[in-house]
């Protein structure tokens, strides 16, 4: 796992953009963070949807990367549920299901308070590509 | 319009952050577009799902606010169509329906080639108080 | 409790039309199930998405209405996961957040092998007017 | 086409046990109806998320199926607009993507007002295997 972990700590350019910081994985499962910083924070000044969604989803792709296969988000949906204004956010991706090409993850947003922020549900598509090497 | 377009440009610091800029917007609609940065990739050096997201969110959410009353999002759905590497991304929101609480709207993302990229559905659930004064 | 079960048995026509029967429900809960029938299938002879999300949005309402005041679906999202044939599919639902006019809630599909069918996410709006008295 | 037709009509037998019927379908696209009835309605005696879900459902699937190859929803997202209590729906399915082994497609269901009662997103997944000889 720890090629994983390096591999998307390095290479994904848009999460470290978003001060997302990749805490640990596992096959099928991935945690990461979110310090809010007051570039998340849209008009009404509470961190902004696509600052959730990209913490969510980035927790996401480690999940569904972690055997090495190249996998992509083919549909995510998200429910917002809480703002958030302050503190740090938290993701928790877990996997649902994973057939030879299709899978199925979840994910759980929350603050330092543990209240629900928002629930991500995701599906991706496996392809036969490596992502990095073992 | 004109202080839809000032607010969202000026007060959406995360939109800012993601350099989408704000290009025009009526009642019920509004297009913006993010020219494609090295910042904005995943570890596949694509556009993150969660860049794509951002924008579509973003013109939802000035689509979903241009009466001037706050309106926040509670529900995104996406479909990733196609993988983007380079060049400007163009987002189009439309509002399917307006009620006195709840509305929904349809985000188109395409490329500089007229690829379809994504579609994104929202709903808004609209507040009483108002985001800025006209 | 015995009210909800009551009114959603006998009130709820369209669950009655395609099998479904209310197991037990409670605060923001409910579990149902779904012997399947040579009428739940679709062309590929395989229980159809709708008599899935059928069953799923059943389950999902009962719990949503559990407090007697109404609320409306206004947003669903399935991921279909596996195939199902023979036997009972089981439906249980969960709350994941109630506010007072938004519920966030989510629903487990199964069959009686324990293989995990579906998995539906709902967001319910609640109206001031009461479904049934208490 | 006439084969597709002839299919889904005979062989989809829970879009029969709902009453939904397919009117004209070509590549990429279709459409049916479903004259209300009372077996269609909830406790709410408005038509069921989950009969509209169906008749959305089906006219995807028709869709996704109409090149002849085997398609099966993967995931489906629901926008639900308006309620209904008599008259007719109607769907409109359409094809926004259509790659090797996905295609996306969003699916219009009205009234016989023309209002719109809900919006439906679903993703399809292609199999080798045909779902009826040509």
């Amino acid at each position: 796992m720890n090629q994983l972990l390096k591999f998307f700590s390095k290479e994904d350019y848009f999460a470290r953009h978003c001060g997302i910081e990749l805490l640990d994985a596992g096959p099928g499962w991935a945690k990461a963070q979110m310090p809010i910083q007051d570039f998340h924070l849209n008009g009404a000044k509470t961190v902004h949807g696509g600052a959730i969604f990209s913490l969510a989803d980035f927790t996401f792709a480690v999940a569904a990367n972690s055997s090495g296969r190249l996998a992509l988000a083919i549909n995510a949906t998200t429910q917002f549920i809480s703002s958030a204004r302050q503190g740090v956010l938290y993701a928790t991706a877990e996997e649902l299901s994973a057939k030879r090409q299709l899978g199925n993850y979840q994910v759980k947003i929350t603050d330092d308070q543990r209240n629900l922020i928002a629930m991500f549900q995701g599906t991706a598509f496996r392809k036969d590509e490596v992502l990095f090497d073992h």
